[in-house]
């Protein structure tokens, strides 16, 4: 992983087109009109309600629901659909690119999406992973903000078919955005949000399943911490959960394994382990928390 | 688990004696103040200067270094002290107390410290095993507060060798207090609070063990709320961890067959049965935070 910090002015696209306004398209939208990072937003959608919202809130100049009209006219396309539709409406779109338009996306898993994404593409285009980490694929249009990527992480992916000049104009429209542009691999990519962001969900969906009512009469704090996010929409999670299969499943023996080492020391009563594994825990996460500036430790 | 409603303004006890005055024995003493009723509060502890500040506080009216005084002088006997700590203090007051005097605690295990601290009264004086859902036994005094116990769940539990006429009393007390008083088993009580706040306090500080650096960089507000208790105090959750040993070892048990499931449907492409736990998951949460009030979600 390595940070890339730029202070460049003219990271121009003339038509930046954004494929699906929502939280993080209209963001986009909002956030590289306020920096004058582009000549005009096209918004691109299914819906003329949501869209002509969006230019009523300037988060776009103009907008289609004809996704052939949009690929004709784009110099830049961000798709930011929800990550199962990301490649089949690439796919519609990529027989009319303009030649060297670049193409990228804001989908929370990259493995797969990119290894297809360049498959459809298959040169033509080049094609970077994108996941900026802020908002959700979820909310919609009204909650776009123009600075919810300042001083977010923004991950672009590299692999070995990246176009070399579309990963550094990305990481500079990134950072001119005011994010924190950082480049890894898509496998790498995928085990790390794994780690921090999806095994996390299940397990909040898990602790609810198995605390019957009677329990749950008796959550305080640290259940409620625990399980907030399983309140997260189902037909998301299921799509991250098909997307990421893989590394989630790795994540997944990686918690048992961990699990394993304290059910192991609690049934041979090592509670100075246990005790060294707590204090190490909460060194991590009060380090983490200090680097984060979270207020609530 | 049966709950208790009472309106008797009559629950009295002439000395109240609280052991151990933090933020739980001190909020005991104001709330009992403040509510009539006791005669009078009589702090039990090591520290003259910090019974001193409970005192200045209004927590306690007066105090003593000694257990034996302590001992003689209460009619009822509240126990605030560490989980591994309130039988062998128990210990020692046993010989000294007085006739009828009603001896309970507020740790937040109860299966072991209730047959042990019934074994050393060994019927001389009744023990009714107490836990209070709010706040924690390591805060200081400063944060008394005398409606810290107002809607928060006070399990009483009940044994076989339980004193009815005590359990009765305490019920009245906890009410007066303005808790829900509830009542159960020592074995339920544990297995619960297991699933409901012990077993999360664990999976925060293996999630913080699981990810190494590069990938707390990328971490957001999921990780943040799951993770958020491992910065509790590792000694306090030492003690707990040995206290409810085998409660513990249950929950993990029943994690790893939940999270067994959820690999085998992800290895199985099964990823309606995935949406289906996330929807069911959603439900019991959001219904949660409705019935408890949590703003959040």
């Amino acid at each position: 992983m390595s940070y890339v910090y730029m202070n460049k002015d003219e990271t121009h696209f003339d038509v930046l087109g954004i494929v699906g306004v929502g939280l993080i398209g209209g963001s986009l939208g909002l956030a590289a009109k306020k920096r004058g990072l582009v000549g005009n937003v096209l918004g691109i959608g299914r819906s003329p309600e949501k869209l002509e919202r969006a230019k009523q809130l300037g988060a776009i100049d103009e907008y289609t629901t004809d996704l052939v009209e949009g690929a004709q006219k784009a110099d830049c396309l961000i798709l930011c659909v929800p990550v199962l539709t990301i490649v089949p409406l690439l796919t519609q779109m990529v027989p009319h690119l303009k030649p060297g338009c670049i193409v990228t996306d804001v989908g929370s898993t990259k493995t797969k999406i990119v290894k297809e994404a360049e498959g459809v593409l298959a040169g033509r285009n080049p094609f970077v992973g994108g996941h900026p980490m802020a908002g959700s694929e979820e909310a919609g249009v009204d909650a776009a903000d123009a600075d919810l990527f300042v001083g977010a992480t923004y991950v672009l992916t590299e692999s070995k078919n990246t176009d070399k000049a579309a990963l550094r104009k990305l990481i500079e429209f990134a950072s001119a955005l005011g994010a924190d542009a950082v480049t890894m691999g898509t496998h790498d990519h995928d085990i790390r949000v794994a780690m921090i962001s999806h095994l996390p969900h299940i397990i909040a969906a898990a602790l609810m399943m198995l605390s019957p009512n009677e329990a749950q009469a008796l959550a305080a704090g640290s259940f409620r911490d625990t399980t907030r996010v399983a309140s997260s929409p189902p037909n998301l999670w299921r799509d991250i959960c098909e997307s990421n299969r893989n590394a989630i499943i790795y994540s997944i023996v990686s918690l048992r394994k961990q699990m394993d080492e304290i059910e192991f020391a609690l049934s041979d009563d090592d509670f100075d382990s246990i005790e060294e594994m707590f204090a190490r825990a909460k060194e991590l996460r009060d380090a983490l928390a200090e680097k984060k500036g979270w207020k609530e430790s």
